[in-house]
């Protein structure tokens, strides 16, 4: 509370979008005083009255071109498919100064849309990606903690200036995350592996299992590994759904690697070959075990 | 203790096999003074000292066919790949009057093995799958509770007496476990879907993210659920090798309808068709919001 003005990461901060992620970045950046005001924007009169109840922001607006105006910092966190309308309808009221960055989970779509909308503020726009979250959603999930030891990924352009990538990366640092930055290509790729194909993978298992003509003896006879397993498959479809259109490509380059190793195994265990199928599954759990000692290792840090 | 010797379910029940299945039956039915006395058979001294150590069995020998001499109850509980040549060796030693039964996660394979081994004694042999585990495995991960509302499958054959199904379907009821029945064939079918397909996807999921020239930072950047999710692919390798061996046909065919869901996904996303493809996110979040409902359902009553 001592701190100076000059340390605010922001004056006013404007996060558009108040759900979990939103309000988690709101309730840690007020909790770390590293922001003067926070002031979110939604369109829901439950969220709006919640965002308030809870303490998650200083004040809460629906209209998010009156929100930016005076904002030194905007933080868009709405679902990624509509970054693009959202950054048309607020570039004329930025200020000049005012640097902007996004949560979402696909990056090179949502810099196309900045492109086409941010004009000369491309050049304080930051792509960024906090790989957080939990099963819930909505802002009454939202707590302070999130991002703690979390990466973020942060892909600034061509355009973008080193201030405005620092300015961003300070305010994850400041509340506990990790910060890294690549291209907003190989995030992409890399994020279509490591979340996107898991996702689908274990919602065409779920499908599978459901339009089986056993599927009531399959679900019943399923073990508790099974619904770990499938958890994710019980995600919202919609955020799904707009993060298959958002990144085709990669997603789809990721399934044809997947469904290489899915005919190869259906080849080993067609010719019956015990060892080649021994070999398969143990680099498998080697992989994963090895994964595991460095998640460890790196939160051990 | 006070039970008259007629409700015993065995006066020597032998157990091949002292790892967790086998363990945790012996504790179960030891605990429920359900048999006069327990044999384990196994061939390792450190398994053999632990088992008795833990109060697991009341002996523990390493001669199968000295075990199975005047025993009243025979439960196979080792490898599904090595049953059949159990089969072969103590089959001279059974009694004219014992009880056969397993706890392989695989039936037809173990059915053939049976019949190609038992002789006579096939009458009394009540082939058998236990749907429980953990992810430990050994005696030292044994405990009495494993069966508690789990479901046990027995898949009766043509040759099985009523008496020997009755017998062993009181032995599991006794410890708390659900006995269904069905075919061999059946069986293999349903769990090859609920059980080693999903298995087979996350080896499969892991292998191809494993195998990606960007591996360190895909699984440096996946979240935790992504770690729950591929728990199974950390399984035994040999014992899943066995499994894929031992039942090929169901398991290829699960894997052939899997793979078409991932082809059909392929397409939706190639063509990005987001309707289409929130409808067959929201199909597979109903399936398994609906299987986990019934789960729920089925444990309260």
């Amino acid at each position: 509370m001592n701190k100076s003005e000059n340390n605010w990461i922001a004056q006013r901060l404007v996060i558009i979008g108040i759900g979990l992620i939103g309000g988690s970045l709101a309730l840690a950046l007020r909790k770390a005083s590293a922001v003067k005001q926070v002031i979110g924007v939604c369109q829901s009169e439950a969220t709006r009255e919640l965002a308030l109840d809870l303490g998650v922001v200083d004040e809460c607006l629906t209209d998010p071109v009156a929100a930016v105006a005076g904002a030194d910092v905007v933080v868009l966190a709405t679902p990624v498919t509509t970054i693009g309308s959202m950054m048309e309808l607020i570039a004329p009221a930025l200020d000049q100064q005012a640097v902007i960055t996004d949560v979402g989970s696909v990056k090179q779509f949502v810099v196309k849309a900045a492109r086409a909308s941010l004009g000369e503020h491309m050049a304080r726009f930051v792509p960024g990606h906090p790989i957080a979250g939990t099963e819930q959603s909505g802002v009454a999930a939202a707590f302070s903690g999130l991002y703690q030891q979390r990466s973020v990924v942060l892909t600034p352009t061509a355009e973008t200036t080193d201030d405005a990538l620092r300015r961003v990366s300070q305010m994850w640092q400041l509340i506990g995350a990790k910060v890294q930055t690549m291209s907003d290509e190989l995030h992409d790729r890399i994020l279509a592996a490591s979340s996107h194909l898991p996702h689908m993978v274990a919602f065409g298992l779920v499908n599978t299992l459901g339009e089986d003509s056993n599927s009531s003896e399959i679900f019943e006879l399923a073990a508790g590994g099974f619904f770990d397993f499938t958890r994710i498959a019980s995600s919202d479809p919609v955020m799904w759904r707009d993060i298959a259109i958002s990144n085709p490509e990669a997603i789809y380059n990721s399934l044809a690697a997947f469904r290489q190793r899915i005919d190869k195994l259906m080849q080993l265990i067609d010719a019956k070959d015990g060892a080649a199928l021994a070999d398969w599954f143990s680099s498998a759990k080697s992989f994963r075990d090895q994964a595991v000692r460095n998640k460890n290792n790196q939160s051990d840090k």
